[in-house]
């Protein structure tokens, strides 16, 4: 038998270990023959784009060279399968890509997305009587999955988090004129992310002084009480910001670019704007941008090392016979830090998001709670050691050619 | 004799490194005795504000932790010296405190403003017959400075600004689609440090296939003309902008926000507007803000060890009898990379600002030179063992209070 293997929607620190996860424990078993990659996730499948694996990773090295380079060797793409009733066309494609190459299972790393072509593809080759097995290995920064206790590319991305803004606040304290700072951090509909910051405070930082998640609720008349109350205290405050916390309907539409287009800025530079006109202090916005998750030069071993386990595990998971299923994370101990790794219905993960729980906020809403802390730790623990080429990060990739 | 250090200007990753030096070096001397940190710069001379450091660092391991600590332990300012001849005030505060606490001789860390404050500094000195010695340490992420080969903090953000640079490629190739993305980074009026994302040309990478500096005329039409052209050879085009390129002006003067206050966006969201208007592709403006001055944890070794290097110059440069001098690097070879440490007159450094040459840039004025290459390669070479605390960079810090 045949496998295939693909890497969906937005880029990580940790996709490229996934797939090592999938290359290097197919390696290892006697039933698996050819190891291919589909181009752009299920897009190679449609349009019969696939590269032999086994021609472009030859060593150990390379899979640890791949194991630190950000993004998704293999491209990616955001295509939503249609319900096959409607229309089973791309269906008969893919199924003809899969039985011309002899592939008996296909593994695709991806997020909420991608589960829900994990769903379907699975649930078409129930009804057609395929053999082929379908088996999801999820990432996202967001760790928005449901069951899984924490996503792939979580970690890595809470670990750059917590030490740029930990960065930020050395940077921030240096005048003695009082000021605020604003990060803007990732994490679309959920807080997780934004909430890791507050890893820092364990680690002797009052800051940030402020933590917004979009799990509850968003005032800007709060938000400059409370700006106004940590600048009683504090030099130079520091507030981390969700991109996904709500702002009064409007308020960004008074902004017209010279091209009369309505300019739709950040969070950050809107609260950023909004501090400078009522308060008038120095005021800076940060927008953490793409660099939170595909910062792998300081990648967590932690998210590095799980995101190749999770990924073995689904191969092993479909040699069970197991298909329609997405692996997950089972914590069991916090200390000494302990997971599992199982697998469930992707009906219970695809199209589902997980929001950050009320317990893991404060009373006030603006900053996270104690309890938050011990179950972020473990997840940004460890570091890989880079390997360099003449001062920068040397990443594995793929001549361009063979990804058109 | 007791000696004093203060740190001014905008944060880099090697000015605590700088202090270590004049720390480590005024140790070994048995003529200094008591080695005082300023508070905030020149102001903590004003007003009497001084921290004995022995009291403070203890070990080899201190030293090392400040090392790899970004911005300025010791707080930092913007003041600019007023013409002693037409009020000499501040001077007499300073020379109170200094000879209060018998300090013979005064380093100064910081960038061309505070090369000013050394040069008026020596001279009042000079004039007054005091024997106090004013010594300047060069620092500055923007390279700017005349007379020395480049500038402690530079390499290491350099180092940061490529390696992210590599990781924002391989995170905008992954779709299908077209995509243009445009990466502000700072340097006021000088392109160094956005030059020096040409190194990744030499490692192997087509992009950062626009560079854009203030050295070479711009004009919208024709980086239009750039990225359409570019667009044309490569899927995803990004392009590197120095914050100080010139725009036509005005026009950035039609966006106002919703309080009427004009809206001053960086030139990067501009393009990126202007991009999204004209061409209707998908694209994204970074900025990288403050994280390239204080991303300690990516630092060049080859920047920290020269910067404690030049700190400690500049102590045996002041224990030879110089005062009024700035220390400077002078390169002999790119290979094996080879500099020397001098000393030069304060004059030939304060107030003035050292510009990317021309051969630096290519003839259209849209890139850089590969004659450029072997002038930045050396700087980003070599990196510290981080120190970790729990997944995130240990940092030395001192007391709040200490500060106030």
């Amino acid at each position: 038998m045949n496998i295939a293997v693909a890497q969906s929607g937005g880029p990580t620190c940790a996709i490229n270990a996934s797939l090592v996860g999938v290359f290097r424990e197919s390696l290892k078993e006697p039933e698996i023959d050819a190891i291919f990659g589909s181009v752009n996730g299920i897009e190679g499948l449609i349009q019969n784009h696939l590269i032999d694996l086994k021609t472009l990773i030859f060593t150990n090295d390379d899979m640890e060279l791949l194991r630190q380079t950000p993004s998704t060797v293999l491209g990616s793409c955001r295509y939503k399968l249609p319900d096959w009733h409607d229309d089973d066309s791309v269906y008969r494609k893919i199924t003809a890509t899969l039985e011309q190459r002899q592939i008996g299972a296909f593994f695709y790393i991806g997020g909420n997305d991608s589960m829900d072509t994990v769903q379907k593809l699975s649930a078409y080759f129930r009804e057609t009587e395929s053999p082929i097995r379908v088996i999801g290995i999820p990432k996202t920064i967001d760790n928005d999955l449901c069951v899984t206790d924490h996503t792939p590319g979580f970690g890595s991305a809470a670990k750059y988090v917590a030490a740029t803004l930990q960065e930020i606040i050395r940077d921030s304290s240096v005048y003695s004129i009082p000021s605020v700072t604003i990060v803007e951090i990732m994490g679309r509909h959920a807080g997780w992310l934004t909430a890791s910051a507050a890893v820092l405070h364990e680690l002797g930082e009052a800051a940030p002084h402020l933590i917004y998640v979009p799990e509850a609720d968003f005032s800007l008349d709060k938000f400059m009480r409370d700006i106004r109350s940590q600048m009683a205290k504090h030099k130079a405050v520091i507030a981390a910001v969700s991109e996904g916390i709500e702002v009064p309907e409007g308020v960004q539409s008074g902004v017209v670019d010279n091209f009369g287009h309505k300019y739709l800025s950040g969070i950050g530079s809107y609260l950023e704007r909004a501090v400078r006109n009522e308060i008038g202090c120095k005021v800076r916005s940060i927008e953490l941008n793409v660099m939170q998750r595909c910062s792998s030069h300081l990648c967590s071993r932690t998210d590095i090392d799980e995101s190749e386990a999770i990924g073995a595990a689904g191969v092993r998971c479909a040699l069970r016979g197991e298909t329609g299923k997405v692996m997950v994370f089972r914590r069991l101990h916090n200390m000494p830090y302990t997971v599992t790794i199982e697998s469930a219905d992707a009906t219970e993960v695809a199209n589902k998001e997980k929001s950050l729980p009320r317990s893991f906020i404060n009373k006030d809403g603006n900053n996270i709670a104690k309890a938050a802390i011990s179950y972020f730790m473990p997840l940004i623990q460890g570091e890989l050691v880079i390997q360099m080429n003449h001062g920068i990060p040397a990443h594995f990739t793929i001549q361009e050619s063979l990804l058109k």
